[in-house]
């Protein structure tokens, strides 16, 4: 065993610049039917114009503009009616001066024709003959070739979370094929002598799984797969085995450790053994989740999560998740939403030295977002069970004060 | 064919009260690691304490806490280190007046100790005598039996969406097994005979099936599982029969049908044609979105889609997800997020007696968020791509004002 490297408490901003030496996983092709929620890992370019064929946008008649000049409730035009443009075919007649064509919303403007008269606009007399109340424009009513997207331009820049609207824009494009990243497959290693599984009843002093668990949700959520990789005693050579075959295996691994310092030793000392590894990160000034790691191994990420199961969810959240994004390829991983503005319902004060992570659970009264802080012991679950999300006291701040609206970071 | 009922437009607020209806799926039990994301069909009740044990909540000794009472750097306490607690083990040793053992946070706390001393407020000397240079109190540093969830209280309500840390606690608490509502199957029909499939080249005057394929994103976002029923030509008994296929098998059925007269006359026809049909909505006091239809068909619902994408995915979005949640069981559809507050960058007229959505694009200026309106026929996609999100004008408000604050229902 390599003697323990030590290392000063880095900040949240130092671990995810970090992140830059992390490559996004590389693309594969899906279907379109698949591709909802996937990141682009190229720009998407229109390969064609849509509509392809100028439409109809409303139902009513194809005519020349100009035969509709001057057209008013109490002055109409008269055209002739010379039949109807069925849909999904082309129109089999012209529009000729002083004639009309049925066309219902959705159809081919007929050749001749370059204005669509709404149907609410006119009435059908005898004969064929049709009444215009009101004058159209040239193009009124029509969607001309192009006019939603245009073919060469950029329709989605890559690193770009598809959306149902876009994957509604890629099939009316033909697009049926989307190149995408890879999405992570992330190992989840739960060391220690006091964890069994879940299945199992705990003997005296043991306790189960819980934060693999709480882990692999979160892996879900940010679109990764999660291989639990199931329980290693506290062993150097039993914990560095189970760690080199995760790297075979994964693309990212959570080895989430004992809350003990003896367990911490255990986890980084296995890390530091391990061939080609780099610990980047051995301690973050955020609270909870001091204990947090961060390694390269063979140019894959290793994060090393703090065992009490409050600190590992904190952890998850605030640098679990930018790394998933990394690796995913997003390139906004905040994206708009994710946070609301509440009033603090309390005093807090901030930890020295460390940003401080809040539970606060949320509660409307009247036109008021209340912000509650739900403190108790980090090794507690049933608070994060409670709290919809987490307030930052900064690094620096002394404290939030009662009152003082609070930008809440919301858990879903 | 029965001869068309006619009704009145319905308010929003009157389309959703309809859906109470409509009963939330059945239960079906899911094992943990697939229950994220689900929404909970009965309240949970913990089955055990947890912790089931009193554990050290940190790195330190196991003491009796009267023993420690005066302890001060200036003049420490000293005790006798009778040995280690190991973790996942019960403690071999009792602590006794006047002694200590090694006690690493998450073990178990031996018997006659009531206290843990932190680490680094003592000293290890020869002779295995510890200094302690701060007193505790009882109590203090342990988790205690229960302290995170006790047996009998409800840990989660029915409805609830499981979040990872959710998870967490029923990994805590060896709960592999949840009832939660049954996921809703949702059968996509499309008609319209200019449709054609999205891997087919349109011929002239033809265009791809895009709102189906838009509809199967949102259903899949909302936890439903897609059925993508295929395209169905504008005919009476086809689309009947389609529709009474689509029933025998799907818990929902969306239609995405024509955007013209005759094609929205034709879907509401074969729904009212359907054996036990009830038509209860047809048209919303909402822009885009009016020719919506809701109805009931043996206790199942069935929602008409407008044919214009930009209606059809507004409709998805204000009333198909709510339809989702009733049909999924979750409580509170809204939760806290999905909205951010933004200044208007433009005046906006409403649309007279209807609820007006308008897309917006956020942009971030400084300090400000701005949502700038992108306005554009509702027969466009792209439109939508561009934007973030929907500002209501709420029904009998003129319009909103330039750099008026205003609420964006997120996309996402």
């Amino acid at each position: 065993m390599k003697p323990l490297t030590f290392f000063r408490l880095q900040t949240r901003e130092e671990v995810l610049a970090h992140y830059r030496k992390f490559s996004p996983l590389g693309q594969e092709e899906v279907h379109l039917l698949a591709a909802a929620g996937r990141i682009t890992a190229v720009p998407i370019v229109v390969p064609e114009d849509v509509p392809p064929f100028p439409r109809a946008a409303m139902d009513g008649y194809a005519v020349r503009a100009q035969d509709t000049f001057g057209a008013s409730p109490g002055l109409p035009q008269y055209l002739e009616i010379k039949g109807d443009v069925a849909m999904g075919r082309a129109p089999t007649q012209e529009v000729g001066p002083g004639e009309a064509l049925r066309l219902p919303t959705g159809g081919m403007l007929p050749s001749g024709a370059d204005a669509v008269v709404m149907v609410e606009y006119t009435a059908e007399h005898p004969n064929l003959t049709l009444e215009v109340r009101r004058a159209v424009a040239p193009g009124e009513n029509i969607l001309q070739p192009g006019e939603d997207v245009r073919q060469g331009e950029t329709l989605l820049e890559a690193g770009h979370r598809l959306r149902p609207q876009d994957i509604g824009l890629l099939a009316a494009l033909g697009i049926i094929s989307i190149a995408v990243h890879r999405q992570p497959s992330v190992a989840i290693i739960s060391s220690g002598d006091e964890i069994v599984p879940v299945s199992q009843t705990p003997g005296p002093a043991q306790v189960r799984d819980s934060n693999a668990h709480l882990a692999a949700a979160q892996v879900k959520e940010n679109g990764g797969t999660p291989l639990v990789w199931g329980i290693i005693p506290d062993d150097h050579q039993a914990l560095k085995n189970a760690l080199a075959g995760a790297l075979q295996e994964a693309d990212l691994i959570l080895v989430s450790g004992g809350s003990s310092v003896g367990a911490r030793d255990l986890t980084i000392q296995a890390i530091e053994d391990l061939p080609g590894a780099d610990v980047l990160v051995h301690g973050v000034a955020i609270r909870p989740g001091k204990p947090t790691i961060l390694a390269e191994v063979g140019g894959k990420p290793l994060l090393g999560l703090p065992g009490h199961p409050a600190s590992a969810a904190v952890v998850m959240h605030v640098l679990g998740r930018p790394l998933m994004a990394r690796l995913t390829g997003l390139a906004d991983p905040g994206g708009w939403g994710g946070t609301v503005t509440a009033k603090l319902s309390r005093n807090l004060s901030g930890a020295s030295g460390r940003e401080d992570f809040v539970r606060v659970s949320l509660r409307q009264e009247g036109d008021t977002l209340w912000a509650d802080p739900i403190l108790g012991p980090s090794g507690l679950l049933s608070p994060l069970v409670k709290s919809h999300g987490l307030v930052m006291i900064p690094l620096g701040v002394e404290g939030l004060n009662r009152d003082e609206t609070v930008m809440v970071q919301l858990f879903e």
